[in-house]
């Protein structure tokens, strides 16, 4: 009656997934690990007294496992997630899908020989409440058609190592999924906006930047990326309709008033902010796939997003507009 | 490793329970029902695949169950919590604990004898994420000792049958365990004012009331009940102290502005604003017991609400203040 | 066609309204000045190119001064009053109008003589933007009923010389009239409870108290007066009516996000939090007599303010309720 | 000792001024008016007991008018403000100062050969004091250097007159100014992106749009500019700077909670949301101007909006990027 989860690559992301499953999440247990570092899944797999697995193929193959997550390093997802698809198995994929639009289109083949929806991508914020109230409110019609929406990610600070591709691969690519979700259909064109630099980062990174998205019924969705803000982890994200604006509330717990003024704590990180997105996003799926339904994000969301991504970053050199042009979207995703 | 739970009583709160259980905690599963109405548990047991029992003493000393969830009538729950503590099992007890301070005296005396804290009351506000951070707040001295707090419980409406006395034992009882909890001390006498009624209510009710605790240490508590006050199901809460307030946040997923205003919805009942808190106590809960430790509010909370009740209950129909004492505390709850 | 006021008293208000007239508001001038100090007088008229009159008689009776306003101790008002009234002459007097409720009938007493309302008291809040949008709110009938009101009047700190009885007589007035002119009705009955004392204030203090007032319909009005609460002149008002409840708005200029939270700043003290009511106040009143009208708070009203101060004074020590009386309202003031 | 102020072309604007004026400003006097109308010049004179001028030059030179100030339609402006130079009177020129550079050119060329700025331009946003608290933050270092700023103009409807070309010069015109004046620095680029459009909209107009224009040291400002958005009139700004972001406050009066939600009302025009700023503006060019003293913006700042307001036309239809360019700053508006 537990699903059988097996854990392919199990750094802080799939750890924190290991953790939610085996602490607050109700129908599932990680009981199979694998990882390009087998030290790495020996230890994991004694933490939660399970199987390391030499390697993926292995974990995904085996009878004792009945789904997959996948949290490994980007580019090593392809592989295993059309080895899980070609078992029949259902598997949650960490974003991104894969790290070209190429990849994510084999996967898709893959599924549409398997003629079954299997892969879901782990775009947590479809699961966050506030932004599902907001979709809610704008599919109910109470505001009208969405003529533009604004949003801001905003991180304290990012290492050295963060490039400049990653604003867009790594913390755009969450406004990317989600403004698709929201507004339901697909972007055509991007451009990146750069203003002037914060003089708080490392010299080889523009930061804040604009990425501006415009979708096929004319819909304008910029998104400020300013990813050493310091100040917190803010994300906002106003819907601008026919008839009314629509903004994610400020997830403050409690206000108060000292002599610092009437205010309240920000969240700081991902995990803060969306600690519960991330655990409703896990429950979904594993009672999704212990009733055989697919759930979340799908493989041509994956792929859309990798589309758009790749247009975000031709644009951080381009001139002005960089064009998206996706392939016909087969049905198996209609 | 699942912790198989036995449900006494599941009305509306105890199925809400059982759903919550099965759908989005980890760890417990309620293997096995019983209640006065036959029919009522062997339709439950029949839903959730478990086992029917006759009585509740069956339920709770069957082999076959590792803890107890009572969620029946309040004047029923004595027995069986002390039948759960003579047979040495944790117990979840919905509030209240008993409706008398005689009550909760004789099942402290069993749970002492056993020497050991056995059972949790469900007092659910303890593990609302906003009242936590308050607490926090106060604890880490960041604003300096508590001298005030201005708490108001308001519901859309409520039905006939509703009585004044439920306004302290059914309502307020929810602000006296979550203020002494907040304020770390006991309630030393009560008073009841009562405002200009409102005309939208049943005739026989006193409607709006302000309950006013005086705390040991002289902290002053008004908690305004107003059960009929049409627009939602609004919990306030402002803790005063000597360098700063801290009140409850807005709890709202997003704002909007249209032709109405700029705005947020509101909760219209408990289950909307506290359906986290819920989740997150009966998680805690499952996941001590699993470890063999007690959590949440003990039998001595449910006593100490109990006095504090009937001090309420009494300051209804007294004039002026109405004392409270309580019986030593025992050093099992210290 | 300017009017050519007298200003009695000028200390720190008297020099604000000077100050005010002279800058920000409309049609009118200080001309005159006396005080009980003679070179404060000079010293004061010469900035203003007036006339330093020796006595507040003289400068009432002065051909050359159209109107009085009065800004001098509380204990002195009542001289002048009734002499402006007298010589026919529209007074601003600031609060208290006087001490005692028998000095306001001795007021009135000449105000009805000579059968014409001319006497203004100094509550401004009456004319502040949001107090005023409250009171619209539900004089329009827009939330029903008014059952209850939440008030706060805090300050940082008060210096040493502030007493017990100020916090009735000079702070808790502002809401006493303010509640009066809100609900449109008079209070029968104070009583003050007393919670624990904040340590950071002088001994002789008892600071916070919480005055409790009953109206004639049985509307419950509530005010914490906290005037060493440290943080800031924060002034709170929720009116609680059987269909919505209404609360003055945050006065935020700006709302910010740093290392500190999100944030406004608060106001520090009531020239910041009502400066803008201090000048409508005024230049209502400029507009007002210059077309031979009455505006603002009445001597009744200052008669009012001095009877529930009486009994908010006596609640200070006394057990329980205290119950107000006033003579029956001439009908110069219905 | 009253200003004598003469007003040339009192529409809606102007006569709103002088009802400011002759009700809740100090130190100033509208005596005389003229109109291309003389019907109404004399209508406006007979209200306020003044003299209608038969011409505009005719009041400027008038010995009994101290300055003027200019409420007609924008295309008359260039001439009276000349004329007003030559005369050594300030003049208070409502936005814009003329509809091109080259006018303003000529402004300031009269300008400088009076050699003393004697022309201010009615940008009203310069004195509201939300905009006021955000420059006093950024000019304070409280939050580093500024790096972007978000803007929406929002009106409810507008009729059918108003053309595109009136969402830069008649709406936009306010961020342009205000954001000059916040950031201290001029712009060099503009360009319009154009969103979806609103339905509920006259078919002609592109609404919204987004200007967006880079600043010499490269700070980046969107405006969104949307004249139908129904629900009311929502001035947003949000600074972004390296340590922080500073919004406008709501603007809220009180909030109240009802069947609709925790809400307030929104502003429904200008005067409303800018009323006192209007008040405030009058107030201190009267008072400057009594001093011999300039205050607010000047021709420069008129010059600077309606070059900036050029590009952004031409942005309308253009491909991408209009560049910028102005004259070099003249001295006397260094
Ligand atoms: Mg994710
Ligand atoms: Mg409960
Ligand atoms: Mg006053
Ligand atoms: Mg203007």
């Amino acid at each position: 009656m537990t699903l059988r989860i097996g854990m392919i690559g199990p750094g802080g992301m799939g750890k924190a997934h290991i953790e939610r499953i085996h602490t607050v999440i109700s129908g599932g247990r990680v009981v199979a690990v694998s990882d390009v570092n087998p030290d790495n899944a020996k230890a994991v797999a004694e933490q939660i007294d399970g199987t390391a697995y030499a390697t993926s193929a292995e974990l995904i193959n085996s009878p004792d496992v009945d789904a997959i997550m996948i949290a490994s390093y980007g580019p090593a997802h392809k592989p295993d997630v059309i080895a899980a698809i070609e078992a029949g198995k259902y598997v949650f994929c960490e974003k991104p899908l894969a790290p070209t639009a190429a990849e994510c289109e084999e996967i898709m083949a893959a599924e549409q020989k398997a003629g079954k929806k299997l892969v879901t991508v782990g775009f947590m914020r479809r699961f966050d409440a506030s932004y599902r109230e907001m979709k809610k409110i704008l599919d109910d019609g109470e505001v009208g058609e969405a003529l533009m929406v604004h949003c801001a990610h905003r991180n304290p600070t990012v290492p050295e190592m963060y490039t400049w591709d990653m604003a867009i691969n790594d913390t755009a690519i969450h406004e990317i999924d989600t403004m698709r979700w929201l507004l339901g259909e697909e972007f055509v064109s991007a451009r990146v906006d750069k203003p002037k630099k914060t003089s708080l980062r490392f010299e080889h990174l523009q930061d804040p930047l604009v990425l501006i998205l415009t979708s096929e019924s004319g819909v304008r969705v910029d998104d400020e990326v300013f990813v050493n803000c310091q100040y917190g982890y803010d994300i906002q994200c106003e819907l601008v309709a026919e008839q009314g604006v629509v903004r994610l509330g400020d997830q403050e717990l409690v206000h108060r008033a000292d002599k610092l003024g009437r205010r309240n704590r920000l969240t700081m990180d991902h995990n803060q902010r969306f600690g519960q997105a991330f655990v409703t996003e896990v429950q979904e799926w594993i009672t999704a796939v212990s009733q055989d339904r697919h759930t979340g994000s799908d493989s041509w969301d994956g792929y859309a997003a990798a589309v758009v991504c790749d247009a975000g970053v031709a644009a951080l050199t381009a001139d002005g507009e960089v064009p998206i042009t996706m392939i016909e979207r087969p049905a198996l995703y209609a």
